[in-house]
C-alpha cells in the first residue's frame, strides 16, 4: 500500500507565525500522498468577544450559536485555511484548502449530549468519510488542507474537532493507504511531567494511558486528543504519534525519541 | 466541444437569502459542466466598520489594507463560500469552494495604479489561469465555486474583482469548452432606462455600447461590468451575457429577452 500521512497542527502553532513557517516547511517536505487538518487558534475568540458574544468552551468544544459559527467558519475555512494553503503553494506544495462540506466529503451531525446545547458542533457521523472523492484528489497530485469545519448535507455548516476529524479520516483512509497519523502540538509529546519537557514517553500503551489517566498525570486537555489517538489506532490506523510540530520532519522518519508513539 | 457555464452572482443576490436559494436552485440544475464565481455582500463592511476599519470604494475597487484583507478573505473564502457550497450540497450539487489560491488556480499580482495605492488587491496575471487542474476537477465531476480571492503564489492573498475573475476564467477556458459566461445580478440587463426594468437592450455590440456610454446611459457601476463581458467575447468566449439572477434558467436556455447578449 502506499503510504499517506494525516497531520493535525493545533491553534498554538497556528497562533505562532515562525512555528507556524517552520512547520509548514517540514510538512512540504514530506514525499509522497498527504493531508494536513489545522484547528482554529484563538481568533475566533478574539473576533466573537470584540463583537460580544460571550464564549464557553467545555471539554475543549466551542458551545456554537449561529453567530459564533459565523465567525468560526470565517476564522477556519477563511483566514486560516487560505493562509496555510498560500503558504504552502508559496512552498512549492500544490494545496488545497477544503471544508468537510467541500465535494461532501465530510458529513457530520448536530452533537447530542444528555444535559449541554452545544449549539452548531457536529459530530462526524459513522460514514460520514467520503473516502472516494477524497482518494480522487490526493491521486490527482494535490494536497488536502482541512479546516474543522463540516456540514449536515441539508445545507448547515458544522463546528467540527479537529483531532476528532484527523482521526476520521485516518481511519477510513487505513483501507487504502498504510496511514501515519501524526498529532502535532506544542510538546514534545505525552510527558510523564507535564512541566518537563525531557520526560517524554516514548512508547504508550492502553494500560499505560489508563494508568497516567488514574494517577492525574495526563491532563484534561490531553484526554480527548489520546482518545482520538487511541481510538484510530484500535481502528487499524497503521502508525499514529503525538509530538512536537516542530520536531515533524524528526517524527516523520521515526528517529528515537522524537515524539510519543501509541501502541495497540 | 463539451459547454461549460461560468456564472458570476453580485452582492445583492448574496444578500437576499431567498434570492440566493431561487439562484442556487436553477444553478444546481443546469446540466454539465459548471463553475460559479460570487462577489462579497455587505458583510465585509459591516465587520470592518464596526471594527473601526474605514472602507473607501474607488471604481468598485475596495482598498485593501492588511486588516481589510483579513476581513475580506474571512467573509469571501470562509462565510459565504462555504455557506454557499454546503446549500449545493444539499440540491445534490456536488460543489467545492475554492480561492485562487488553491491548487494555485489563479495568480494575481498586488494592482499597479498610477496615483492610488490599492493595497492587497491583486489583478490577475495574463498567464494567472491554471487550465490544467481546473479541467481536472471539472472533469472529476465537481462544481467549482470560486470566491473573489487569489494569491502572488509567494504567500500572500489577494482581494480580486469578481467580474473580471469570471472573464479571466471564461476567456482561458474557451479553448477548451464551449463557455457560455453569465453575469448574473439585481436587474435584467443592460437597460435603456435605469430605472425601467422593461426597457432591457436584448443585445449590446461595441458600438452600440459606446454610444451608450457617450449619451450617459451606462452608469458607472455598469462600466467594469460590460468591460469585462466585452473583454470576454473580444477574447473568443463564445457566449456571454449580463442578467437577472432570478432568470437564470432563462437565460442558459436562451429565451428570448431574458438578458442582454454581448455581441462581437
Amino acid at each position: 500500500m502506499e503510504k499517506l500521512y494525516i497531520i493535525k497542527i493545533g491553534g498554538n502553532i497556528i497562533d505562532n507565525p515562525v512555528e507556524l513557517d517552520s512547520f509548514l516547511r517540514q510538512f512540504s517536505a514530506i514525499d509522497g500522498y498527504k493531508i494536513l487538518i489545522h484547528g482554529g487558534g484563538k481568533l475566533t475568540t478574539e473576533i466573537a468577544e470584540k463583537a460580544g458574544i460571550k464564549q464557553t468552551l467545555i471539554d475543549g468544544r466551542r458551545i456554537t450559536d449561529a453567530e459564533t459559527l459565523k465567525i468560526a467558519v470565517m476564522v477556519y475555512a477563511g483566514w486560516i485555511n487560505k493562509s496555510i494553503t498560500a503558504k504552502l503553494q508559496a512552498l512549492n506544495c500544490n494545496a488545497i484548502g477544503l471544508s468537510g462540506a467541500d465535494a461532501n466529503m465530510i458529513t457530520a451531525e448536530k452533537c447530542k449530549h444528555p444535559s449541554i446545547d452545544f449549539g452548531f458542533v457536529g459530530d462526524i457521523l459513522p460514514d460520514g468519510i467520503r473516502s472516494k472523492s477524497i482518494i480522487q484528489l490526493l491521486e490527482s497530485d494535490f494536497i488536502l488542507v482541512f479546516c474543522a469545519v463540516t456540514h449536515n448535507g441539508k445545507g448547515q455548516l458544522l463546528n467540527t474537532n479537529a483531532d476528532t476529524m484527523a482521526s476520521a479520516l485516518a481511519v477510513a483512509l487505513s483501507n487504502d493507504f498504510e496511514v501515519s497519523l501524526v498529532f502535532c502540538f506544542e510538546k514534545n509529546g505525552v510527558l510523564a511531567d507535564a512541566n518537563d519537557d525531557s520526560s517524554l514517553i516514548p512508547e504508550l500503551s492502553v494500560s499505560d494511558y489508563e494508568a497516567l489517566k488514574q494517577k492525574g498525570i495526563v491532563t484534561k486537555g490531553m484526554i480527548p486528543k489520546l482518545d482520538n489517538a487511541f481510538n484510530a489506532r484500535k481502528l487499524n490506523v497503521q502508525n499514529v504519534m503525538i509530538g512536537n510540530a516542530s520536531q515533524l520532519a524528526q517524527i516523520i522518519s521515526k528517529q528515537k525519541d522524537a515524539a510519543t508513539y501509541i501502541l495497540n
